[in-house]
């Protein structure tokens, strides 16, 4: 299989858009991409289209074809795929092993969500549909409750306090308030993040990530014709996908996603590099204590210290391995099947030197870690300049 | 990219299923695959799960770690494939490719969908999210009235007859009544079709397909590895995926789907055969008149002629070209997001010479032409023995 480069981004930005609807966050996020790059529609070989919840958020299903000939592409294959939040980063994996195999030469892939035209209790019951229906949704559990399981275990196994999540919530705010995309552009306090209205004990509403619109997209294409596409051209080292269970209580152990363990094994073996080769990272915060968890399962810190390692900051923008400089989706917004194509063009940004105020000082190397459900599903990609 | 072949499959009778749930349905075609080659789960590299609206139908979304842990698969790559009635021919489009691509050795495809646990109305709406949000959806077209208007621009422009769309339902009728897994075994006269209650003019009841409840599971290796799981491995020759916009009203002709006519284009030309090569064929016979297109699309006859083809046993078991001798949607049933993967499994059959009553006397190669929505995605398929 032959090496791939991500060659022109697009995003829209992350928000509560009451004006926009599915269709024009894709095609904006789509055009955009495009546009970057001088590309003609007609160039572009197949449309990879991640997105969770359409058909329930919004009432169309069928949504590629849609998107595709909304952005002018002529008769491409064109895919949605669902994996929960982790929908665009597992579409970005597929679109990789098309055009690592020789399939196409030039393919599109975009995610996007479209959440905020249902009223609050609809979106709590469509995101819990991605848990397991026989177990967890009968019972009443949303997501907040089940990551809220998650932290008190991790709390009672390694000592974690309140303070380790809190300081997750604002590292990503004070990062996400120097992104023009971003959803919620407000650097926080730890005291405020303490005081904020418990959501799910001991989740704080500064703990919940955000319910957004929005759309991205990344366009691939054999390294060796990156340089006909662009002057920075971002080499894919590695990705893998790998799922797990759905149901918490089916699992040996709440404090650590082997779905994401096993994407990040086989993406480091494919990179040849290992966590402490990553110069940075996009970890999937769906709630503050999934970063942490996230930050252990990818090796950057051993089990049990990524909460010390985060209030030390170790993973702020000036740390030794930053975290989350777009905000993640804590303070960026996670407009669900948005959100691992956007943690892409996040990193790119980053390694093009493109990240302005956000931008860190050494980004050779990124990391982007796409979570589905309460861990059934991981993705895990590493790009490099 | 190197040549890959189906050797085991697995389906579930199709059927309306009150005692059945998506999970069971699904697990019980993937176990039946892979006890088919005395597989282990653990062997099995990745799941390609093609379905249309889950959680829609049953409330689940993230479905393909939900099968994928079910069955017993360890970690592996785990996604859901939508695209409206093709979604498992899609499913199997992508796990070609990375057959082919050498990512893997050993991939199963399953496809599935419940439908039946839904109130009539309730699934006509759902299946109606596959059209055009923006104009059909809104105005309230559903399936049926916009094939309708598909069958009546036909006839006005080929002088068809309502005779010739009967002789599709009987033909796949009398297939189907020979398949012991067809959800609706009954042969029918011409004229019991043409007398049957209207449901969207010119279509009648036996004109529409059915909505059922069932799965279907292939299993699909490198060629050279075949013969480790099976003394009859069948070769795939071509596939690919094409599509189109999702509205009637935004096309030039809606007696004709550029998509399939693309994606049978792409399949042949891999395959380095032309219509005249192909034994027999699985066709999308949502309606009886997706058949008659399907058989012009793919260059069986010319335009236009595929009625008075039809009923002259031009596509009858005994005929030059057999058609649907499964039974087609019609008869065999469908659910969706089984459909594509189960015709497979019916021509895979046929190839292997094990289609009992219903074998037809040349198989040596087949064709399957997956639909999704009225023409936006179209699969085909060819395999060989």
């Amino acid at each position: 299989m032959r090496p791939v480069s991500i060659v022109t981004i697009g995003k829209t930005a992350f928000g509560a858009f009451a004006d926009r609807s599915l269709l024009d966050l894709a095609l904006d996020a789509g055009r955009k991409c495009l546009k970057e790059g001088n590309i003609a529609p007609a160039a572009v070989e197949a449309l990879y289209l991640g997105n969770f919840a359409g058909p329930s958020f919004v009432g169309q299903s069928h949504l590629a074809p849609w998107v595709a000939s909304g952005l002018g592409l002529s008769e491409v294959p064109a895919t949605r795929f669902e994996a929960a939040c982790a929908s665009s980063g597992s579409a970005f994996f597929h679109a990789w092993t098309a055009v690592a195999a020789g399939l196409y030469d030039l393919v599109l892939v975009v995610g996007v969500e479209k959440m905020t035209s249902q009223p609050p209790a609809r979106v709590t019951e469509i995101l819990a549909s991605a848990g397991d229906l026989g177990s967890e949704v009968r019972a009443g559990a949303t997501f907040p409750a089940m990551f809220a399981m998650i932290a008190r275990r991790y709390m009672h196994q390694f000592g974690a306090t309140r303070e380790h999540l809190a300081a997750v919530a604002v590292k990503n705010h004070a990062n996400g308030a120097l992104n023009p995309d971003a959803h919620l552009r407000k650097a926080i306090t730890l005291e405020q993040a303490l005081a904020a209205p418990m959501i799910a004990d001991p989740l704080t509403r500064y703990d919940c990530s955000l319910v957004s619109d929005g759309a991205a997209a990344v366009l691939l294409s054999p390294a060796d014709r990156a340089a006909e596409f662009t002057a920075k051209p971002i080499r894919v080292l590695g990705v893998a996908q790998a799922s797990d269970r759905l149901a918490l209580a089916d699992k040996d152990d709440i404090t650590t996603f082997p779905a994401v363990r096993a994407a990040g094994r086989k993406a480091y073996a494919m990179a040849g590099l290992g966590p402490g080769d990553i110069d940075l990272a996009e970890l999937h915060d769906c709630f503050t204590i999934a970063e942490l968890i996230a930050m252990e399962d990818l090796g950057f810190v051993p089990r049990g210290e990524a909460g010390p390692a985060v209030a030390s900051g170790f993973s702020r923008l000036t740390g030794e391995k930053p975290i989350n400089t777009s905000g993640g989706l804590k303070s960026k917004g996670h407009p669900v099947g948005a959100t691992g194509v956007a943690q892409l063009c996040d990193l790119v940004l980053q390694l093009r030197c493109e990240a302005g105020p956000r931008q860190v000082a050494r980004a050779r190397t990124g990391l982007a870690q796409n979570l589905g459900g309460s861990g059934a599903t991981g993705v895990v990609t590493i790009l490099a300049q």
